[in-house]
């Protein structure tokens, strides 16, 4: 989506190390004309896929799922990484590394919100490794919900995610694929 | 708001010990329209108070905040509650106790996205205590921002954040205003 990557270009800062950082409009000041635009974007290439939920975890995954939700009129949950004493006693939960705080993190999702027969449309804001959204695939398995998609909004194509997520048979969609980080410069499919 | 306060009557929990569950539709499963609605009404409200950013923090303030960002055309920033990577060595920080976890959390911001001059909204999920609230007025002040309002989806009158606010001389709205919990009842204001 040229709007997007022309705000990559613009804003993100490339850390090396292959991260990339885009506080200035994604993950802690957020553009929400920008974030509305990328919903429309996702509800458009998802509108096939008979979603009835959408699932993404806190906490920068909230803004695109939230503006996707939106655009299809559905539900968003967000996986929690600690329980609040609002969730019940028996819930579903899985661990998965972060890339950014170099540690596991929990990833729990509250039976209430997450159940047999629900289409699930997975909503993130970064495809790198696949770790994160492998995570939020296996509560919604555990659940018993079908995955239908998967959608980020920035695809690090040379972290290997999307081959990570192939054996699921499902549409990836991600908004700007960056096949190239090296050299300081931010290089897009295409 | 009359959406609002139906939805807490039919979906909300009433836990005891002054503990609204409102995750059906708030803090892990979010209702999108109703959040579009809640952030036109915030917008609506606050039209005259010439804010230039709006400030919440994560997690649950994402929701309420983007949604009233993209109505008042408003970048906005939430505070972390950890420091990524991403965030520059110097920032804001201050602490504030958490109801729900029972702990102090910090609250992050960097000076990036914070800064002399701005006019800053503060739109949370809850005015509850208004511990959470006045942390962000204390990272809105460290940074030289001027307050120009606070808006809370849902406020618990008997817990008295609003008279903590008072000295702050600017205007507190609140979606739907609870005074009452006791003996498992949701009793609004007028």
């Amino acid at each position: 989506m040229q709007a997007l990557e022309e705000r990559i270009l613009r804003d993100g800062r490339n850390l090396g190390n292959g991260i990339l950082k885009v506080d200035n409009f994604i993950n802690h000041q957020v553009d929400p004309a920008l974030m509305d635009m990328c919903g429309r974007e996702f509800a458009r290439r998802f509108a096939h896929v008979g979603a009835t939920r959408i699932l993404t975890a806190e906490i920068s995954g909230i803004a695109p799922a939230l503006m996707t939700g939106m655009h299809m009129n559905l539900p968003v949950v967000y996986a929690r990484k600690s329980k609040p004493v609002t969730m019940p006693d028996t819930v579903y939960l899985t661990v998965a590394p972060s890339h950014t705080k170099g540690r596991m993190v929990e990833l729990i999702v509250s039976p209430e919100y997450l159940a047999r027969g629900e289409r699930v449309l997975i909503i993130d804001d970064f495809l790198a490794s696949g770790s994160t959204i492998l995570g939020l695939v296996r509560l919604a398995q555990a659940a018993g919900s079908e995955l239908v998609g998967i959608g980020a909004l920035i695809e690090k194509d040379f972290e290997g995610g999307r081959t990570a997520l192939t054996h699921l048979n499902i549409p990836v969609e991600s908004l700007a694929c960056i096949i190239s980080m090296d050299n300081g410069q931010i290089i897009f499919k295409d």
